[in-house]
């Protein structure tokens, strides 16, 4: 028999994850607050629901993965209740670990669990079941919910119990990539001032020293200036960046590289470059450098 | 019959890769300030000069490999001389690229040749024969360069005819692992502030999205606070800043995240970690957040 | 006969405040939160009131000076129903723009006024009537205010009808002296490593070229690290750090100096600072210089 | 009988600051590179010399007020040998402390004397006879000069023996002024985007908390964007600033806002503002916040 699994949200990452639960044989019922884009799912399997509570049965899992903090607050208000004594929630959006650690206190009212268990991925790789998810929360949930991740990537880590840590690692893996996208940006100026050719210079790293997918896929588009169409916009990486500092400044944590993107990225927009892909904050190190 | 090759300054970086020469069959001059070190090689069939001019023979080829600026423009007020025409100077250590272009007209008033192949790699990759290294400077001289090169090496890549621009790039690459490194520290002090183990955190960037050497090596250097003994020692390190620093003044490129890890350095010197390895700035990060 | 003015709250500036509010002859009842504080003043002839509402004459004059967003907020709640149509409200916190945005509203409801008048000067300026107030707002209103605010200050100026206006005048202000805090620390350290003495230093810029009170005073407290007891805790100048980073996002402007004194401020938290002066940040020039 | 002084370099500063100590009644001889400069003296009874060392006397004063440190570096070659036995140079260039260190030692060997007489004042204070002069070196050496630099100046600050003091006092008050250029324009974006008039935010700071000349003329320029002609010209500023970074740097301290400013500068120049005024940085938080 087939294990019910509902899913809310579906955007640029959310489709592609349901449709590969749908692949691995889950019985995925859908809410998304614009309900043609959950239709598209329907020729393949999955039942369409009207609101958050009638995709949910009581003692099932449901997923949600939505664009931040304030909408998952405000969808997960019927959650609790829909779900009941032994459902469970997997939470996969990039939103502040005080999020998760309010959801889980909701849910652990009426008997039900809670994990975080964000992803890394850009929409392709959610396509290609090769997301990779670190989870945190009650042992027990995770491994129940270890199939149903499965479904979704190339890789599960676990980061305790702590129900934020899975939340705060999935943003320090966002400010280590926004960081090394300004430090290329940097050294791109300084080699372009110099002579040097874009690609060659990242093409260089890509397969040297920095041979891993953030440098070899960001390089390019920096290279490039492929900023357009975006992979991920700059007002969405703002979003995370926020978090971020947020999350800084409730730990009381002095972050300068982190305050130094932010500036970018508010400058970026400033100028109006907010659909261009976060990697766009490069045009201010070329800005700054006389070069445009 | 074996082809002769001069080797000048036996460092860490440099005695592995006289070594290699040798294992490839040239036939191999050495000096070095502190003869004994250069003596360790003799067993092994390297012949050890007294002096930069005794060490290299006319027309041959010699290589340098230096702690600085200084040091190789002190070195290099010999070499032209000592190869005359049709002599090949490979220029390894990390140095500024106007000292390329200042050595490149010296020697071509004398109708020897000059190119800069400055490496990628610590001391063991060095001795695995694991390097990467960029040229620049004359096309037939690179292709001259090229079986010494190999010898040392596991990949070359040219950046054309201007004999500085490899010099440039090695600046930005080091510039963007101390980026990297800083990146990381922040990362590590807001992760463990919130509970989060810190070789948990840099072994899962280090397997999924940041799968490469830099974050790899420097992330479990920095998890474990592994400063001692230096693999490449903060005054070093320092050294390349400033190079970078100058560089980039004299082009005109602001680069801020190159002025945050200069600040770093200088005040992990100032603190009297300069013996540390490099990745010691990570305190700084801590201890700003409270944590030591 | 003597104009009724109420007063809410009396903290280190809200008391003395009030106090030359009666020696001007204004008739003054109070409310703070903690009454023994407000019941100083019984003997001055202040009348104490048990709750904001008590506190106020339907159409008369209302005053707030209180610690924060939150606490002008929550205070808020009761006033605009109690002063009616024909009162004013006089803000005198420094808080955001936006909030004085959302209390004109909820007062104009009622027929009432709002303007923003928040003071320049420590607790000594506010007891020798030396406040600097800067006013925005309905020109009518402000006209109205003109007494009550005459008799706590030395000068007062008028930023126009946008009732935020005056808020971000004080935010910028406070920046420039966090800014100027910050400069005179890194000078301080430079000077003090180069064999100069620290007060000589502040004490020359103070008669010279710096010669206003933010040099002078400051300079003087950093000069001999007087940082307790606080004139400004610390702690407070954060919350204006934060409502100068808020009010820059929230307009898209890019503040690099605001970024690096909130984090020498956060620095200081983690280092259970709060309680010190706010310029007790020179702590970390010091600090990174291997000064301490 | 007058005193006879000598004077070298007459730019926009040495040129009014000659012409002070001629109407104070000394005799003075002066040389300039450009010698038609000189020349405009002659008809105020200044003595015009064809080289350095037909303009000193033996045993007499000679002050120098030179671009640079190479500059002066140049100049100074031949005054020892010139002055000889009980000569007194007193340079008041903006130059490093180490350049200080250095000349005295060369007027040791000789029997001259040698102190450091920086100032503070553009071309019109000096003019107004309202520069404000700091000094280090030999007390009696001082007490020699004393007569000479009152004769130029509102005000003298003794800094003590070591020759350099006063040279690293005068660039902490350039890294001030420089620093509160910043803070006022990152003020200025920041009210200007809240609808503040600029002029109307920064004269009222002049006449408050501000009420100094830095504040007052500076902020008057950045208000009205008055870059043109410069008072001081960005170019110079830069030179200014790189010397309090190397100094900084050579004493191992950190100054983050030193970094920052010197960013600006740079991307100034590299937008072609060398020749406008300093405060012309403002353009970059402009900038930056979408305003231009």
């Amino acid at each position: 028999m087939t294990i019910p699994v509902s899913f809310i949200g579906l955007g640029n990452m959310g489709l592609p994850m349901a449709r590969n639960l749908l692949k691995a044989g889950f019985a995925v019922t859908v809410f998304n607050r614009t309900k043609e884009r959950a239709e598209t799912l329907v020729t393949e399997g999955v039942v369409v629901a009207d609101s958050v509570k009638a995709a949910i049965q009581p003692g099932s899992i449901v997923i949600t993965m939505l664009a931040n903090d304030a909408a998952l607050m405000d969808i997960a208000r019927d959650i609790p209740a829909a779900l009941g004594k032994g459902g469970l929630h997997i939470s996969m959006s990039t939103v502040s670990p005080e999020t998760s650690r309010t959801l889980l206190a909701t849910h652990a009212a009426v008997g039900s669990d809670f994990i975080a268990a964000p992803v890394f991925g850009r929409p392709e790789a959610a396509a290609a079941q090769k997301l990779w998810i670190c989870t945190s929360g009650d042992a027990a949930a995770i491994v129940r919910a270890r199939p149903v991740l499965a479904a979704m990537s190339q890789g599960i880590f676990e980061f305790g119990a702590e129900v934020g840590a899975a939340n705060v690692l999935k943003l320090t893996g966002n400010f280590m990539i926004i960081a090394a996208i300004e430090a290329m940006a940097e050294a791109l100026a300084l080699g372009e001032k110099n002579g040097l050719n874009r690609s060659d210079l990242m093409s260089f790293f890509g397969q040297t020293i920095f041979a891993c997918p953030i440098y070899q896929n960001y390089g390019r588009i920096l290279a490039e200036r492929a900023y357009e169409p975006a992979g991920f916009k700059l007002e969405l990486g703002m979003k995370d960046v926020r978090l971020v500092r947020d999350t800084a400044e409730e730990a009381k944590v002095p972050m300068p590289v982190a305050d130094l993107v932010h500036a970018r990225l508010l400058s970026a927009l400033a100028k109006g470059r907010g659909n261009l892909d976060w990697t766009a904050i490069e045009l201010a190190s070329a800005e700054d450098a006389g070069l445009r």
